[in-house]
């Protein structure tokens, strides 16, 4: 199937293919070099760098849009934060229109990645970028800087063929896409309006057109500290007020997954997860405070207001149940996503046309899928853009040895190379140096 | 009641409780800059410089008894440990004998003290020692630097009266006491022998003749880390993991304390506490890793292997019941305290006669308990060196808002002084200079 209104459409399929085929190994490269720098929160710019670097490369005028802590507070959709964003910077190259007839695109991939979770458990040191066949290892190389890779290398193929898109496309590495989506936000803050948005999310072999929202929240439990030896007299443990407190937030999200009708191919779409738990001091000291920090999904269409209230009325479940945890109530502190979920229909003229590209190298549509994941798609969708994720086969995704197939890579990028062609038009352009 | 062979009772009651009184003012300043030292693990060395200068100053000649790792590892009674002591100290004066007719004798205190358990939970900062009508406080206030400013301040006001003991006395400042003892042992290493040991805990209007032993253990547990928004499907998660071992080392706990009968005026001997956990790295994923550090009594007669013993067995019935767990098995790891309980006869000549001195202050005989935490007492009883606790009264050890009344370290500094005189003897000896 044809898809119909693909303005200047002046390059065949197998130009673009051959063309972005070319650029494997510049963007296995690019891959590496993202790889071998620990991008985590607050150590992006080693990232942001070598992305600068790689818009350069392409021909591309990479600048700077810095994270503005006043700016990003008071906007629609901005989560709670309680560090530092001063100096941290997206990295964005506008690959001027050529013409006037097209339509207009993001390209959007993040540059932070979550810690390596236990670097013990790794067979290769997290952030060094090894290969085994097919494969490219290391924390980040699939979520999502392989994305990074692709979407550059599709762009860089492109130029290189000689031609420019019909309407003004933007690639943007953002920061902060794993706790707050603040990165791409301050890029909307920045530039007004595109006509769609592509984030290359490892979301292979399907389109990503639903997903949760997030919560985080860290409940801060306090106890009474004593001697261990008259703990049971004396004290009251703030470690066992945790334990109390996440049982019964494991009862709230089993509520809550009892009746997913947006999400019914899910069998469990609303995933509580305790990410990080910190108490006591003193082996022999009842412990006096324990902070547990967690992340719960919401269901698309509902308020981040309501899920706080779901979880505060869950504490207050535990609470009412436990004399000792009346005594010394837990407080939750917001800190990080509170973001809704999003959907963007099927039917979008940006579903079917990557569908269409996707259908081009691989022979059938792709299915549209809901995550039971955010993405900064959700900031896109808000402001009446749609935005959908493609990307490459990344696995292990926040776990253990993660990893992407290189070549999924180089089919992810064909696709994005055709669907930029047949979304914005590509129009004849002075060939740039490379 | 007097008690019987008490040699060279050549100073009167009050003499002796006069002296003693009037270094009420010395010993409240010597308590003041110990507990404004923040002489936690590792951070010894402070205090152990004013003990030094405190023992100078009663006209003794303090030594310093190094900490040998080797030494430490190869003895009887050591616990396990796997910082670095090296350069760490005791300090120890000894008080020599005037004449040949008494019984030795070893006063001793520990100078380190439990991390604060939350600062900001304190009236006043931890280790600013402040002054409110009777009572000081702060972090190691009563556990025990008072005790180190009382068993000092007998001897200075013995000594200042111009008299010496008819057998030798030694002081002893050691480290390492809430964690393994191995300050005491290193004394003991160092020093063959004594006629009995009376430590200056914060036991106050009884001695304590009695303790649990104590085990340290820390289970290290892991998960499978997996992206939070396939939390259920993918992952396993550490922390949940140590919840469950949690529940099985309880329903352990609530086994030992069903049938105590050395310990039947307690209700509950046997305490275990969570004192300790930390896990995870990143809310948004499934914790790869947590460790639940513990503290569990031991009923004297209990030797340290078996109670280790207890603990794998409970975490095997957690195993044995929790696939999850039995893919993901528990480890543990020994760390700091692997000590048995200890016990002196009420019969004794040292019970006996520092109750005696009690009961000339207080004008009855104090109770001789059993303490469900461990002390030093056991390295010298281990040695055959009766050994007892008795010292201020100190509130809210290992607490929030620690303190100990100062009206205690006198008169614990007075019954010691009479106890000395009664069980040492006194001879006139060469008045120091003050």
């Amino acid at each position: 199937m044809r898809t119909g209104s693909t303005p200047g459409e002046i390059l065949s399929d197998e130009v673009v293919l051959e063309a972005v085929a070319a650029e494997a190994g510049w963007m296995e490269d690019l891959l590496v070099r993202l790889v071998e720098v620990p991008t985590t929160l607050g150590n992006e710019e080693p990232g942001q760098e070598i992305m600068e670097n790689a818009f350069g490369d392409c021909g591309l005028k990479p600048r700077s849009v810095h994270l503005n802590a006043d700016a990003l507070r008071n906007a629609e959709g901005a989560s709670p934060f309680s560090w530092d964003v001063d100096g941290k910077r997206n990295v964005v190259a506008g690959w001027p229109a050529g013409g006037s007839s097209g339509r207009s695109l993001i390209l959007n991939g993040h540059v932070d990645v979550v810690p390596p979770a236990a670097r013990e458990l790794w067979t290769n040191p997290p952030f060094r970028a090894v290969r085994e066949g097919d494969w490219i290892y290391g924390r980040g190389a699939g979520d999502m800087k392989a994305g990074l890779a692709a979407m550059t290398g599709a762009v860089r193929a492109l130029i290189g063929a000689g031609y420019a898109p019909a309407a003004d496309v933007e690639l943007q590495s953002v920061v902060e896409e794993e706790c707050t989506g603040h990165g791409a936000l301050q890029c909307l803050l920045d530039r007004a309006r595109t006509d769609a948005c592509v984030i290359t999310e490892p979301h292979p072999d399907h389109l990503t057109v639903a997903q949760v929202g997030v919560l985080w929240f860290h409940v801060e439990l306090s106890g009474v500290p004593a001697h261990a030896a008259r703990a049971s007299q004396l004290g009251f443990n703030a470690i066992e007020a945790a334990v109390e407190v996440l049982a019964a937030l494991r009862r709230h999200e089993a509520r809550l997954n009892e009746n997913p009708p947006p999400y019914d191919t899910f069998e469990h779409p609303i995933n509580l997860n305790p990410g990080v738990i910190s108490g006591g001091d003193w082996p022999s000291t009842v412990a006096a405070s324990c902070t547990l920090s967690c992340r719960i999904g919401l269901y698309p269409g509902q308020d981040p207001q309501e899920a706080r209230a779901g979880v505060e009325t869950a504490i207050a479940e535990a609470v009412a149940a436990s004399p000792r945890l009346a005594e010394n109530p837990p407080r939750v502190r917001y800190d990080g996503f509170s973001c809704e979920g999003s959907v963007v229909g099927e039917g979008e003229p940006l579903v079917q046309i990557l569908s269409g590209a996707y259908e081009k190298l691989h022979g059938e549509r792709p299915p549209a899928l809901a995550t039971t994941a955010t993405t900064d798609a959700r900031h896109f969708v808000r402001r009446g853009i749609p935005a959908v994720c493609f990307g490459p086969r990344g696995e292990q995704i926040h776990g253990i040895d993660e990893r992407v197939s290189l070549r999924s890579v180089v089919e992810s990028a064909q696709v994005l190379g055709l669907f930029i062609r047949d979304w914005c038009g590509l129009v004849p352009g002075r060939k740039e140096e490379s």
